[in-house]
């Protein structure tokens, strides 16, 4: 069962994302590194005591649906309540509506153990917070007041409706329509699918922000408006009211994370009889400016769900450790005990156990310092305040795509450190590789994440604030070559290398893409995009440890550089000399 | 829904793998090239028709236990039954006994397309074929007069029984007792896990080949026998006489293959009441010589289940392609058609499907050439037959490990090619990586393979065969390289660095395994399986390419050399370099 790794969480914000120099600053009125510890703590034993226990629960019991009501998982109520009266889902909204107003930080390290206990409950709460966003930046103000109080508390819970069948990864051939009604409000007709959480029983009301298109709309993603649909009705004191005519149409059968419901969601099919036919939606922003909207929540989804990698490899690499240190099989080389030894004594074994450990850390840190940048730009101004939006742009991508792709690997590792036990699903490693798979693909595919790195994230600050990223991450690398220390072995050297063949890369694609090679360049997005997560988060796991006193923190940085960073001199060259064969090779697809 | 590639498979066998050169050699009497095109696309068809429409079936039943009673899942007997009236269980079998004497090429060709059918449904004939590979070796004459001609035609079914709880890798510490009857029998008393196909509805018997230990023998792997139990027990003539005292007690509920009951089976515990207690075995072989026998038919299935690998990641790039073909998002850059362009235009997309046919072509390459040694090795004499023995040892554990590595990869590449219908179960694409995830679990863990390969493969002939393996692959890069073809671009010269990659790290872990760095060794030992998977499959894809006239083959050779091969040079550096670090790390593991 999954134990919150509360000491490694707390120094990898503290110390290797910077939080500690930015409550140095003051950034965030009086939170200390005390009150941070006591937060990471008690969330700790929240997701290991409640949360954990729903995991193997929510995977039995599925979400099943019945007159267009879905139950969720028995005992996911209750947690649920208990969690939002211990004020988690207010830990960052805003402080005018019941928030706490803490940093993003904190939102991303509570997220990631919930989602360790169970990713199937922890995803619920990612959309609520994205809802929020949206509605804080971009509402009028009576939504706000209406609606944000509730949402930030978790009395009621948010959704975020952009897929429809046609319309994936390409949001602007969306169909569903937006009429103008003669009261100012608007009547939504169409269906979604995907929608995560689009119809459950954990809250009274669901506030669903859906994306539609207005019937005097530009096409493509100019002509798309944002609307706030909600579930029932709300009345001006906050009341509920009549059923609203959006109902759940199904619900997918899926994979994994079966206790978290995927629904079709349909608007405006007169379910609600007694009323004129279109589901009730106020206009979030603009008319036809609803994308810009939705990437207030899209952008912090996505590293929510970057987080989700990290969280469930967190959870595999806890489990595959804690059954190599029990399971005995043959002896390893040079072992003194009796008998058979604990495979975690087998050098394969300790490999399988060392990359878990090692790609989970690497991007667990990525998504911190992703999450400090948010906060840094939150809490700066002018120049400062965009040099961290610029780096919270460039990061996200990396810490949805490297973190999820992690989070599958690690997963995968988790079974096979388990043997033939690994495959049967009482286990539970199996079903943590099939809630894993789904990270990758929603919120932007990863494909589609390693193609904004590069096609827009590489030329921030006209392509200077990559490079004055490389030359910070440079510094570390720096200081471990200065601490002279034995058990960094070759990690500097190691480092350096990485951090050029980045660079190196990155250059290559800026020039890419500056020159209209757009083929070129996205045929070398996804190994850019892994080269990246290796050589950032082994110079995180090198920060984590170097100046510190802890054999553990350096032995794993030296072994992530040592034996998986090696891989970025086959990444680059994948980037620089692989797409011409990759385009020549259209030929082979039969 | 799969279509066997049969050109692909002609292609490899005859060209890639060298089964044409064999037949010129008359190894195989009158078994000609056409014949061997008709058997395959015979199978093809049958594979594609009769097996496939199994999968989902397979998936969605399972193979509930009731009363002891296993019950496949509706259709699987008729096909079954279609299958060995066909004369397909019979293709390789001793024609002695009825079989068609035909060489494993053909069996691990039309594996690989029962298997890309069904992997649910191809897995229990392989575990027949091993318990015939067993039998005709070992046993004695009556037996193998009693049961190999039904075994042979598939009347009845095989299965191996090596695993219980406490003994998984490490066979040598089962518990399974067995004791001398007076009439020269056995009495069994035990229970077995993981045992596949250990009990069903296909055959009206089931021949169990058990590994057990008697009262007097040597502790460890020097005391263990193989005994032949069968699920009814045989008369004289053949008939069926009375229930064995062997039950299944369980079946697991595991990620995958579901079609597959993966028995507990139990022995000896007077379920037969009517009788002594004690499951009636029959010796195979000498006493305390069991394992020798048990490697007869383990050498085979650890083939047979890295043709698995193989055959999934053909179903599912097959299903991926198709996919990518009628899914449309966006404009790929330069797509001149009509709005948006199919997703197979997109480099990104394109990436994923030539890495997935890449791996699967490189890794069938590889199988197909540990089959045709196998098959040089019967068919030769003296040092010859010696020979291509070794070759067929060096090649077990690259072609079980390496294809099933790359059949888990590519079927999670095939459920993102897929976005989020790849992740809903009714599109397939999940199930194909539910169902891949055991091969490189089960026959040996893939790291137990890649000891096997860097402790007992690399020293055989004194490493004078490893050194010959690689002198033979140098010679197909050379011929790329003389080809001067413009379409290998830089072919040769990837192929000279990754064949250089790979004799420098076995070279690196024969010296270490001659010096007793065991450790050492080990630790290196995964990376160098991957790196020689790797080196060897490019190779081949690269002989399949040259001299012939496809653009096709040539293209995915280029591909793979230019973008997948690179990664030999940080897999030679994980084992050169990387013991160190990773045995320093122990550690890093809390």
């Amino acid at each position: 069962m999954y134990r919150a790794p509360v000491e490694e969480i707390i120094h990898t914000l503290r110390v290797t994302a910077g939080l500690d120099a930015a409550l140095e600053e003051g950034r965030f009125g009086d939170l200390s590194g005390d009150l941070v510890d006591a937060i990471v703590e008690e969330a700790g034993r929240f997701a290991s005591t409640r949360v954990a226990p729903l995991l193997e629960v929510g995977d039995k019991h599925g979400t099943p649906l019945k007159d267009g009501e879905v139950t969720t998982p028995p005992g996911w109520k209750e947690v649920y309540r208990e969690w939002i009266d211990g004020g988690w889902n207010a830990l960052t909204g805003p402080e005018e509506f019941g928030g706490q107003g803490l940093p993003m930080m904190l939102a991303i390290a509570t997220f990631e153990m919930w989602n360790s206990g169970s990713m199937a409950f922890g995803i619920g709460p990612t959309l609520t917070l994205g809802a929020i966003e949206a509605l804080e930046a971009h509402a009028a103000d009576d939504l706000r007041q209406l609606y944000l109080p509730k949402l930030v508390s978790g009395e009621w819970m948010g959704t975020m409706n952009l897929t429809e069948p046609q319309a994936g990864s390409d949001v602007g051939a969306l169909r569903t329509r937006a009429e103008r009604a003669e009261d100012g409000t608007y009547r939504i007709f169409g269906s979604k699918i995907f929608i995560t959480y689009g119809e459950h029983d954990l809250t009274d009301n669901i506030v669903h922000l859906v994306l539609a298109r207005l019937p005097d709309a530009p096409q493509g993603t100019k002509g798309i408006s944002l609307f706030l649909v909600p579930k029932v009705l709300v009345n001006k004191d906050g009341s509920l009211g009549a059923r609203n005519d959006v109902f759940c149409g199904g619900v997918e059968h899926k994979m994994g994370i079966h206790g978290s419901p995927t629904c079709t969601m349909i608007y405006g099919d007169g379910f609600a009889k007694d009323r004129e036919p279109g589901a009730v939606g106020w206009l979030i922003g603009e008319e036809n400016r609803g994308l810009a909207c939705m990437f207030t929540m899209m952008n912090n989804a996505r590293l929510a769900v970057g987080i989700q990698g990290v969280a469930v490899a967190e959870t595999a690499y806890q489990k595959a450790l804690a059954y190599a240190e029990d399971r005995r099989q043959m002896r390893a080389p040079g072992w003194k005990g009796e008998g058979m030894s604990p495979i975690v004594e087998h050098p394969d074994v300790q490999r399988n156990l060392l990359t878990m450990k090692g790609l989970t850390g690497a991007a667990r840190a990525i998504a911190y310092a992703c999450a400090h940048a948010i906060d840094m730009a939150k809490t700066g101004e002018g120049d400062e305040a965009r040099f961290w939006s610029d780096r919270a742009n460039l990061l996200t991508p990396v810490a949805k795509a490297f973190s999820t792709d992690i989070g599958v690997d690690v997963a995968s590792i988790g079974i096979q450190v388990h043997g033939g036990m690994g495959y049967i699903e009482e286990t539970g490693a199996a079903q943590l590789l099939r809630d894993a798979r789904i990270a990758p693909i929603y919120e932007g595919t990863n494909g589609i994440q390693a193609i904004d790195l590069v096609q827009r994230k590489l030329s921030l600050a006209g392509g200077q604030h990559f490079a004055g990223y490389i030359a910070e991450l440079r510094e570390v690398a720096e200081a471990v070559n200065a601490s002279n220390s034995i058990e960094f072995g070759e990690t500097a050297k190691r480092l350096f290398d990485g951090l050029d063949d980045l660079a190196e890369a990155g250059s290559w694609l800026q020039a890419a893409i500056a020159a209209g090679r757009v083929s070129d360049a996205f045929a070398g997005a996804t190994p850019f995009l892994r080269l990246f997560g290796l050589a950032a988060g082994a110079t995180y796991l090198a920060k984590a440890a170097v100046g510190g006193n802890n054999a553990g923190r350096s032995a794993l940085a030296r072994f992530f550089a040592e034996n998986l960073l090696a891989e970025t001199a086959a990444l680059k060259d994948r980037v620089i000399h692989g797409a011409a064969s990759l385009l020549a090779a259209r030929t082979a697809l039969s």
